[in-house]
């Protein structure tokens, strides 16, 4: 906890008042369900906070940022800016798998890299942050830690791969494009799929990635920044 | 509009610093869609907004009014009070209904009195509000208008007899549970239901309510009140 707090305060200018409520942030019910005497609190509270939390902030954001689009568009990019995944690769930037607390069991079958997990624990952390500061220091910490991969383009990107490549491709009429994992390598708990995109049977293009979505978004990728010209 | 500006003045102290955006949440998507040479905004984008302040304000009121219940339980409560019928109602409340824009066919139709057009214009009105306001200020008038309301039980009811019913009757095992529409009267938009409860096809318990659920909850509780014991 000590090293978290150096991390806060180094990285993000955060000092909690209330230590525990950041302990409880990074703590997972595993670890309290193996300390049940203890009786430890865990972060699902806080995560179910966090997530509210976090949903406005995302769509205040976009109200602001896209005048133009209609709330649907706004929906989706919001869904895709809160998603687990996206979540999880937030909480590796700041470093956050490496603090939280897991059970034996959990921590054995890889719990610590596990998306869900570390997606909780962010918005756990947010939820912990709105009670102990308020929402405007959430929202800094949103500006800090995740508005500037959104502003790269890092959301658009993601599911777009796979229905930019149906659109080039449908241009001439129905074609039919399937996506094929070649090979999975890895244990359970951290399996790599290796993905092909076939258009007509033929392989347009090649895709590397931790779950079966993000290697045919990989894939999709490949086709189409190879130039789909040259390939049908 | 100079009148729901002087209801929420007198009722509630808001003034709106930008007129527009109090008109546009009050501006159905059916009205803008006669109007579409005048450009004039509805409501949805706001919608989207307000949706999410209210469900983070519900949210942080439910962790701090509950800190035993664990999170699923939070969702459930925080469900039921921000679905539809709960903010028709508010909407209601506050005589939203009347100053609702609304396409002449929607008009027609009944729109002025369906909860989804209801909820949805409450939901704006939240997201204009923190527009042209702040959080604080959303909040306020959520611990006018909805809290009070929520304090009272009035949430806890809604969903819960059916559930409540079933788990008195199911004690001594599985027993046939069925609701029965006896009558429906009104026009399409003002409809009122009058529902019956058979248990093993003897009727106990009898509701009235705008909708077929609203209806069975009352019969449900209307048996549940009446007591059992003497009934089956």
């Amino acid at each position: 906890m000590k090293e978290l707090q150096t991390v806060l305060k180094k990285r993000f200018a955060i000092e909690f008042a209330d230590k525990n409520l950041l302990e409880t942030a990074f703590t997972h019910t595993s670890y309290a369900n193996e300390h049940r005497l203890l009786k430890i609190s865990h972060n699902e509270r806080l995560e179910f906070l966090g997530d509210a939390v976090l949903q406005l902030l995302i769509s205040e954001y976009l109200y602001k940022k896209y005048p133009k689009k209609p709330e649907g568009d706004l929906s989706k990019l919001r869904a895709m800016i809160v998603r687990e995944e996206s979540l999880a690769g937030f909480a590796r930037d700041c470093q956050f798998d490496q603090f939280i607390k897991l059970g034996k069991g959990e921590e054995k079958s890889g719990g610590r890299n596990r998306d869900t997990i570390l997606g909780d624990a962010f918005e756990a952390f947010l939820g912990a942050l709105l009670l102990d500061k308020d929402v405007v220091r959430v929202k800094e910490f949103i500006y800090q830690v995740m508005i500037p991969k959104v502003e790269a383009g890092d959301f658009e990107m993601i599911t777009d791969y796979k229905t930019h490549l149906q659109e080039l491709l449908q241009v001439n009429g129905d074609v039919d494009i399937r996506y094929q994992v070649t090979s999975e390598m890895g244990p359970a708990h951290d399996k790599v799929f290796d993905v092909e995109v076939l258009v007509e049977g033929k392989s347009i293009g090649k895709g590397q990635g931790r779950s079966k979505k993000l290697a045919e978004q990989e894939a999709a990728k490949n086709a189409v920044e190879k130039g789909l010209n040259s390939c049908i």
